[in-house]
């Protein structure tokens, strides 16, 4: 092979800010285009997969097994951890929060979602959120913590009750796993633990509003059977500090109050275009706001066939990412771009051990044990990196099978 | 078999503090006995395997892995956690914290040792201790951000530099440890990285003091070798928030500064009786200081055949739990109480990847690729629990032989 001499041209600059399903399905795409060098900016150093986020708020898996190394993972792929304040479009330019600038020539934005307390008073203050590492800690901290402290009597025994507000996957999920960990604190704290209470509240009158009604069903009776209080129709007007009230007078009195109920895209790139009533950007039907700014997963508004808005899901995510390099190959091969289309996959949500519903299309529901072996098996398969995969096999193996102790590690 | 409905007399009590290597060995036989119900209390409730403190530190375990929960272990034993703050022999009562008590009929003292400054200025303000989860946590966090915080231009190039003082095992196995994690971090940070500096100082004229000093010279060299600044009859005077001050003069100025220069027994319990220098309870040659108090591990000084205290070392730990079960189990059944007798297996340092010195009998020592599988074998089988055990080899696997990117949470 004879050496090749010419002087090229400079490589264009491809910039991705997030390092989530969205944003990551981008870069890892976009590093194998020649013409291009990718750089990725995220405020941590690593992809979180918040799939799984619930089985660490209840102690089944350690904390570094949901968070994939990023900065070294991609050699062709330059990592910066920063956070952006601000794009300049015209210059094409990034402003980070450290006063640094970035120039790009394509820009993507895959920021993801956050929670929102949809301004209901005191939620902020007493109820945790689900979507950080540091969440899930807070919550582990105060499930566990909670048993400890009632024993010594410091904390009256309502501490132990758990209220969780919202009725899509994350709230489910997140009730059958704490009713799970309570049952197995059982052993240690016998005169205590078993007034210890769940209780899921669903502002809508039906749990997984975007599954089919036979799942929602399921997944009422399931969660009722293992000891969870359900209660739909059940708006949230106030948190405080011991309860959460609802709209018809009620009061749900709980030493750990999560807030699962809802996420929008972060307020702050609003200045980049028009908005949704989540603060999603509305986008063209390739993606962009501009001819060199798409947008990405959680944060880009882009309607389905029906006009609706497509779900806030990390398979929208990834085929967004994907789709959006793709189209930075064909403008770069001259070719025309292509409309988005996702392509729904399905759905699917775990309840607790053997016991799961999936969606897979109009005609293909299950439940129970084979879905739940299912939504294993495909979570495993999403993770990125070996070496998180073995690790939560291993764990799972532990959890499921061989029935050892949770790690409780308490600060 | 028939009923037995005879009244059995009331179990005595046995109380165990502190769930380290030397009261787990105890309790785990102690309740063997049927004359005995046995209670473990500690502060934490988990066993920390702090042979392998310093892989969490340099972002090679979690810290779930080496922390064995305790809680539901073992069904038979109780466990409570809490702080003991003191002991009233007389009523033979333990006063905790919370201002409850309970009442034993045996105590086994096992709390372990502390890190100790020797009162050297700064060194509390300015230096990483190396004995609980917390302070690996700190260390880690302090290695990691360190490059995204000269990156960032927020602190000078020194701050990647490291010193660790101590040149004992723990001293040695976070020296090699750390310059392996400065490799690899080099990919990612590759115009800052490469001046980052490791050095190990020890006080004595030699490193490993307590191994033959062919394993000194080897350790020394071995380091060295790895890019280890080593440098021995190197006393620290003083500490301050950017460097350590040495004895001559010199000033080694890093940006995390570790102290794994020596343990001493808490002072708290000096009370109890008579102590040596490291403030180690002196005790008769049963482990005794009455006939209902026992005190096992580094806490005690129980000195061997010469008449020089034993090691502060796991190894000593678990055969003085072991021996007080014995012990308390042969007085039961009116035997004459036995004299504990150390039965030393040797000693072991891991240096890095493919590199430890193990020392078996004063005949049998040996270094490199073969002792440093001895050492991962050996830590492997002294685990409590499969569940830690399976977890650190899979990432033993990845760390060794796949070689994948780092746990790298970093808040």
């Amino acid at each position: 092979m004879a050496i090749d001499l010419e002087r090229r041209p400079t490589k264009k600059h491809a910039v991705v800010i997030g390092a989530g399903f969205g944003g990551l399905a981008c870069a890892k795409k976009l590093r194998k285009l020649d013409s291009y060098s990718v750089t990725l900016i995220d405020r941590n150093p690593y992809q979180l997969f918040s799939p799984l986020l619930y089985q660490v708020a209840t102690a089944s898996l350690p904390e570094d097994d949901i968070a994939f190394p990023v900065r070294t993972a991609y050699q062709d792929v330059q990592f910066v951890r920063a956070e952006v304040t601000n794009i300049d479009a015209t210059k094409k330019e990034l402003i980070l929060s450290n006063g640094k600038t970035i120039s790009y020539d394509d820009l993507i934005l895959a920021v993801g979602s956050e929670g929102t307390t949809f301004g209901i008073p005191g939620v902020a203050e007493h109820a945790f959120q689900m979507k950080s590492v540091s969440d899930a800690r807070e919550i582990r901290h105060s499930l566990l913590s909670a048993y400890e402290s009632v024993e010594d009597g410091l904390l009256p025994l309502e501490s132990l009750n758990v209220v969780i507000v919202g009725g899509g996957p994350t709230g489910v999920e997140l009730a059958g796993a704490v009713k799970e960990l309570q049952h197995e604190i059982h052993r240690e704290f016998e005169h205590i633990a078993p007034k210890a209470t769940v209780t899921l509240l669903e502002a809508g009158p039906r749990l997984l509003p975007t599954f089919h009604p036979h799942s929602s069903k399921y997944t009422l009776k399931t969660l009722t059977k293992m000891g969870v209080h359900v209660q739909v129709d059940a708006a949230v007007v106030e948190a405080t500090p011991r309860s959460l009230r609802l709209k018809d007078g009620r009061e749900i009195v709980a030493g750990t109050r999560i807030w699962a109920a809802g996420v929008v895209a972060p307020p702050h790139w609003k200045f980049l275009g028009e908005t949704d009533r989540g603060n999603r950007i509305k986008v063209n039907s390739h993606l962009q706001i501009s001819d060199s700014i798409w947008i990405v997963g959680d944060v880009a508004s882009s309607p389905d066939g029906d006009g609706r808005p497509l779900p806030m899901v990390a398979p929208v995510a990834i085929q967004q990412g994907k789709h959006v390099a793709r189209q930075i190959q064909r403008r770069e091969s001259s070719k025309p771009l292509e409309v988005f289309k996702y392509r729904d996959k399905g759905q699917m949500a775990t309840i607790g051990r053997r016991k799961a519903v999936v969606e897979m299309r109009s005609w293909l529901r299950f439940q129970g044990s084979l879905a739940w072996l299912t939504w294993l098996a495909l979570h495993l398969a999403y993770l990125s990196g070996g070496r998180n995969r073995t690790s939560i096999f291993a764990d799972w193996i532990w959890n499921y099978l061989v029935w050892t102790p949770r790690r409780t590690i308490i600060d």
